[in-house]
């Protein structure tokens, strides 16, 4: 029988987020039913919530970095038991037989995948799925994750987005021990890069504009920080770097970042979904230089990142929030004012 | 003895190309001394002569694709004898000790490689080098290539620029047998990317603005023609490609391009030295697209790039010209007035 349970949503695209009651399915066979300990915020919910890319239904209930415990597992679930840690990111399905799905590669599902909130629920007719600001969720198993039990929980939450989108390229693209990377942009995607690439063994350059984020990027981890408006040290690592991660969030002009890459090495992606200003064709054919991008990442590979964590003891640097706070991090957010990730607090919303 | 040879080059920017005599270094121990007798036409001649690219120094001698026969070797010299049929390319030295240079990659020689023509002479002071239209040329033999004797030497000319700039990254991308290859373009090096892509095995799609030139594309090798200003058409193909050779030698927009990518596929430039229109970068982080470049080839590749020509009995479509209506020829190479690529009959110099 599906249930009622409480959440924090926005009615429109103008309103601010507020309690609500939403409807969860019943745990069908192959679902667990999980109860929802914490969730991250990630700057995906912000634009979600004001329809920044045309595309909510509301109401919207946000949240797709979510850790929580299991409540029950439906009779055909083997993969996990009752009480166990798991997580759940920014997939709750997808078709399960095109060759992307077959590769383990749900996120570019070519039959489209179901985000984790504000997309066509296929198991409650002509619903959207819910994320996670609420008490619990359910959830094929086959897109539930399973968190080391030696880490923070708290801060695993935005491993499952902020975590898996930065992951995902240093892992396609084989950074390793001695590698020159650079990180280009200090935020919930840049910081959790640095201690990627770090932990990885690869010489890790913040690349920033800021040089007031010059202490907190060596702290997590970056060997050297390189400040991209000083054109003379920019030229000093030109054609130096094996990777460049650019979580940069909004259009920008390439051009001095494919300067700094190496022959045949790549610049991926993984913020800017929107129009990028024009590069010169030279800079890449003079190197035969690449760029790319990265979308978050598939399941396995998520489970490989979070295993990756329970080793070498990585979590996010996050600020704890009570739930009814929410409205008041969201602007936080959006003016960069976090170091580096909210998250809820979900018993805040349960009592 | 330096020796004076006939040639023909520019004075300057605004001047016709007219005859002129020029010096050849003596053949060194491990020179190749060569009688050009025929030489292609590349746009690359054309913007070095008007100085579009503000680098030229005048005189400038152009030509890049040169075949002819070995006049005398030095006696250091081992893979070349008198009278064998020889090309030599758009370089003439590197540095020998970088690792684009081990790799056999010169043409992305870290110190600086030197072009054919216009480029400072390692070998004799002062001087800049002088190319191809010419009766004869002096080239150490780690830039002389060894021409199949079995195809056709005149049409053999193009294959050192077009030809390998075309090879290269199909080579490097590693098209197989059963690949769907778009080629973007068909001039000079498009109709050459036709010719490699379908005797790779691939399935060969020219994508072109102009229905008239399906029908070329069809008889150079291509399997279907895409007119890429039908959006729907385009439509069709999206996500479909394994790999696109784009030889579009301008600025222009590359969105429709990216989107007939397959996942993980790629794009490679080829012509477009100038700075690209905005790209979206939605188009390559959904489905982690890629973009990268590829100038010309080193001298390892472009011998096996004419090994597999001589093998497959490739060479380009050409129209012969005699030296004297080379500002002709050029004009026509400006309006894109020719299938696919002009060569000049030495003789025709010498005489």
């Amino acid at each position: 029988m599906n249930t009622n349970v409480k959440a924090y949503g926005a009615k429109s695209a103008t309103a601010d987020l507020e309690p609500m009651s939403i409807e969860r399915r019943e745990t069908k066979p192959s679902d667990v039913k999980i109860e929802i300990t914490y969730c991250g915020v990630c700057h995906s919910d912000i634009h979600t919530v004001r329809n920044d890319w045309q595309n909510s239904v509301y109401p919207v209930i946000p949240g797709h970095e979510i850790i929580g415990k299991v409540l029950e597992v439906g009779e055909n679930v083997t993969k996990f038991k009752k009480d166990q840690l798991v997580g759940v990111g920014c997939l709750v399905d997808s078709c399960q037989t095109c060759s992307s799905c077959d590769e383990g590669l749900e996120q570019y599902c070519e039959n489209g995948w179901t985000g984790t909130y504000n997309s066509k629920d296929n198991h409650m007719q002509d619903k959207q799925t819910y994320g996670g600001y609420s008490t619990s969720i359910v959830v094929d198993e086959k897109f539930v994750l399973s968190i080391p039990e030696n880490i923070d929980e708290k801060a695993a939450a935005p491993l499952l987005c902020a975590g898996i989108t930065t992951w995902s390229p240093l892992s396609q693209w084989k950074v390793k021990k001695g590698d020159k990377v650079g990180v280009v942009g200090l935020g919930g995607l840049g910081h959790m890069g640095v201690k990627f690439a770090n932990a990885l063994g690869a010489h890790v350059v913040m690349i920033t504009t800021s040089p007031d984020k010059a202490s907190d990027a060596t702290s997590l981890g970056a060997h050297e920080v390189l400040i991209s408006k000083n054109e003379e040290d920019m030229q000093k690592h030109n054609n130096s770097f094996d990777f460049i991660l650019n979580t940069i969030p909004v259009g920008h002009d390439m051009n001095p970042y494919i300067a700094l890459l190496k022959r045949d090495a790549t610049m991926v992606l993984v913020g800017a979904v929107e129009p990028l200003k024009p590069f010169h064709g030279g800079g890449i054919i003079m190197g035969r230089k690449r760029i790319s991008g990265s979308l978050i990442g598939g399941i396995k590979e998520t489970q490989e990142m979070l295993d990756f964590c329970g080793k070498h003891n990585i979590v996010s640097d996050i600020e704890m929030i009570d739930m009814k706070d929410i409205n008041k991090a969201y602007k936080r957010v959006i003016d960069a004012d976090v170091k580096y990730r909210f998250v809820i607090d979900m018993k805040s919303l349960k009592n």
